[in-house]
This record gives structure tokens, sequence and C-alpha cells, in this order.
């Protein structure tokens, strides 16, 4: 944490990796402004709450203003994309939309690398805190898997697929299921929020949309295990030789 | 919960189920070793603790003797298997040996039940809980799917291969994957603890080890996630057709 107003707007110019800002409410001034308008540009989340919380947060002259660096260097999704390309390998990255649950981000993260994926996108709004309970959930993956924080999922969901990527999302609402899915080529999976799904505009953009098929009562999955079924079916399909 | 001499004596003549009795330690009478008594006869674990923890449990009159009812109600492992037999399917049971987290427990549950399988086996001490947590967890699916506790996870793998199922156990310790095993049969699963996986008493009963492959640097996945990916393998492996 980065405390007071200098320290947050060197923070800021360092083009250090930020998780988010907390500025006071009410408190407005032409130095506040700028680091409200910094944020802005650089896509970094601005919240505004009241003085006895940030006097909770520290107990240090905040004067109004405190700033969270990243527990992790986010990548940039460029590089991932292109590196794969470049070794020959077929890009392999998972997109979660608004997986709020740090419990069920750490523990998607986990699988996600021992399923030996790319990277993991993630929205920079409406996504999991990356905190200390992810990454004890994800068991230390956090620190491996590159994880990408994208202003708009649906342009990055776009842009992966200019990029020859198939996209496929995975959802209740479809008739096929996830084993007649061809992994085998360059991937952008998507998984919804635990509460509604994936977001009816990037469900647009799929080229499949695939089910796990459900043989009991109960009418879900938890969406680490979904997560964790999807993405190892891709395993499956690409494992040397299954006899 | 039911408090005091009589009725925990009522409790046990009743036949009810019962996940276990928590005794005053110290406290010797003849009605104290009858309870005793009655519990080794039904497997029922029996713990002495201080005054001081029944009272924290309860402020009633407890007489040193406090009983736990099941918040489930246990299945019969041979109705479990015959009824699957009678109805022409094969049948499809998981073990937990030692999954001890009470999340982890729950999660399992509720991946059970949307893979159709036809019960979990736990043994009767080294379990999770069935506690709220629990059902919380399992979204409910601890209502739906039958669960056995047995009191010998050995005898109980030996009998269920006396009556015709494979036995496969899921571990690091194979050279073969979960995707080399014909799932299509009767068969009996076992998942082994978070910290040292399959007793190996049990693991020698094994037909069959399976590993799930780890692509990533982090050596392994969650007990709940493992579990999943097996369950699931052998719902793909039955499915009707898939194209």
């Amino acid at each position: 944490m980065i405390f007071g107003i200098r320290p947050v707007q060197e923070m800021l110019a360092s083009g250090q990796e930020i998780e988010r800002v907390l500025v006071q409410k009410e408190l407005e001034n032409p130095l506040v402004a700028d680091i409200v308008r910094a944020c802005r540009e650089r896509h970094i989340p601005v919240g505004r709450v009241p003085e006895e919380k940030l006097n909770r947060i520290t107990r240090k002259q905040h004067q109004g203003v405190v700033g969270f660096i990243t527990a992790v260097q986010y990548a940039s999704l460029d590089n991932v994309i292109s590196s794969a390309f470049n070794d020959g390998r077929n890009p392999f990255v998972l997109m979660l939309d608004r997986v709020t649950d740090v419990r069920n981000f750490g523990a998607i993260v986990r699988t996600a690398e021992c399923a030996g994926i790319d990277a993991i996108i993630i929205p920079d709004r409406g996504a999991a805190r990356l905190s200390g309970d992810a990454f004890k959930t994800s068991a230390g993956a956090l620190g491996h898997l590159p994880i990408c924080r994208e202003h708009n999922l649906v342009s990055t969901a776009r842009y992966l697929r200019n990029h020859g990527l198939q996209i496929v999302g995975c959802t209740e609402k479809s008739s096929r299921t996830i084993y007649e899915v061809d992994f085998d080529q360059p991937m952008l999976i998507i998984v919804g929020s635990e509460e509604d799904g994936i977001a009816p505009e990037l469900l647009e953009l799929c080229d499949r949309r695939a089910k796990i098929p459900l043989q009991g009562k109960i009418s879900s999955l938890n969406v680490s295990v979904a997560a964790a079924l999807i993405l190892y079916e891709s395993v499956r399909q690409r494992l040397p030789e299954v006899v």
C-alpha cells in the first residue's frame, strides 16, 4: 500500500502496476483531480470511500489517498499470444467474466497452471481481488501463471479472434457438450460469473457454446469445477498418445 | 443434539443415525459405561472431553453426555450396490480416504451428484464432519446423494471387489493417466487425503492406479478438482454418443 498524495502521484508516474486507488469522499482539489485523471487514463479503478474507511486501512497520514500495488505483475496479452505462436504452440487462454469469489478465482488459477494454459484474462472491474487469500487458494500458482487485466473483455475477445483464436463459451445454454469441441487449435475459453454466467455480448462472440452434462438433480457445478473440467478436456485431447 | 444420559440412551436404543457422542472426561458410572459400550458396538465415535467443552456446547443439563444426530441419513452400501445392479446399471461409487476438509468434502459431494454417481463412502473416523458448512458447500447435494459411513475402508473395498467392482485409485504414483482407464464397468474410485494421498493398504487393493497429467510447475491439484476430473472422465466415457 502507498499512502498520501505525493507518493501515489509518484507511483502513478513510475508506470508501476497498480491494483486500485481509494480517494476520500468529497475530497476535491487539483492534486486529487490529477490523480483521478491519471488513474482513468491507465484504467485503474478509483473508489470513493468515507474517511473512516481510510483510517481503518492505515494509521499513517494518508491525506485522503491510498494506492494498492498489485501482488502480481500483470502480463501483456500481446506478449502471451505472440510468444506461444513463436514457440510453434497453439495459444490457449482462459477468460473469467466476473468471477468475483476469491477462493474460486484462486482455485481456477491453481488448476489452470496444472493444465498448462498460457494465461488467464480478467477484467479491470468486477474481478476477484488478487489478495493473499487468492494466492493461498491458488497454492502459489498465482506466482507462475500470467494474468492479463483487460479494460474491455468484448474488445479483448474480438482481438483474440482476429489473431486466429477459436472462442468457446462454457454455458448451460447449449445442446453440445464440452466433449464435442475440438480443442486442438488456438483457443480462448470463456467461463462466466457464479450468478448469471457469461455476459450476452461475450456469448454472442463465441464460435462454440458448450455445456457440461449434468446427470443429477441439482442444477449446477461450482465455477472452479466447471473451469477445471473444460481445461482438462483440452489437456486430454492434446495428450500425445492415449492408448 | 441430544443431552443427558437417559435421552442419549434412548437415542442409541432407537437405532437412529448418530454422528458421534461426547462424554465428560473422568466421568465413570454404569450408565455411562453402557452408553460407551453401545456406541462401540454400532461404530459410533465417542470423544472424551472436559466438562467446560460440554458447557460451551449447551447450557442445558447435559449430565456429562451429549449426542449428535446426523444431518443426513446414512445409506446402506448393500442397498446402493444391489439397487444399481437391479436397475441394470453398473454401480459407480466414490470412496474418500481421509478427506477431512469440510469445504473440499462439500465440493466433492456437489460434483459427484452432478456426475450421477451412486454413493460416496466415507470412514467413520477421520472424515470431514457433515456440518452445515459441508451442506452449504455441496449446494444442497448432501441431501440427495447417498453417503455410506463404513468402519473399515479396506474391508469395504474388498467387499466391493468381491461384488465385481473394479477399483481405481487416483494417485500420482502411476505412469497411466485417468484417460487410459475404461470406466464403463462396475466401479469403485478412491481419492485420498489432501496430505498423503491414499493409504498404502487401500492402494494395494486397486486394480488400476491412474494419475491426472500435470503440465505446469506446481505439483498438485486440489482434491476436489482431482475428484471432479476423474468422475467426469467416467461421465464422458459413458455418454451415449459423442460426435
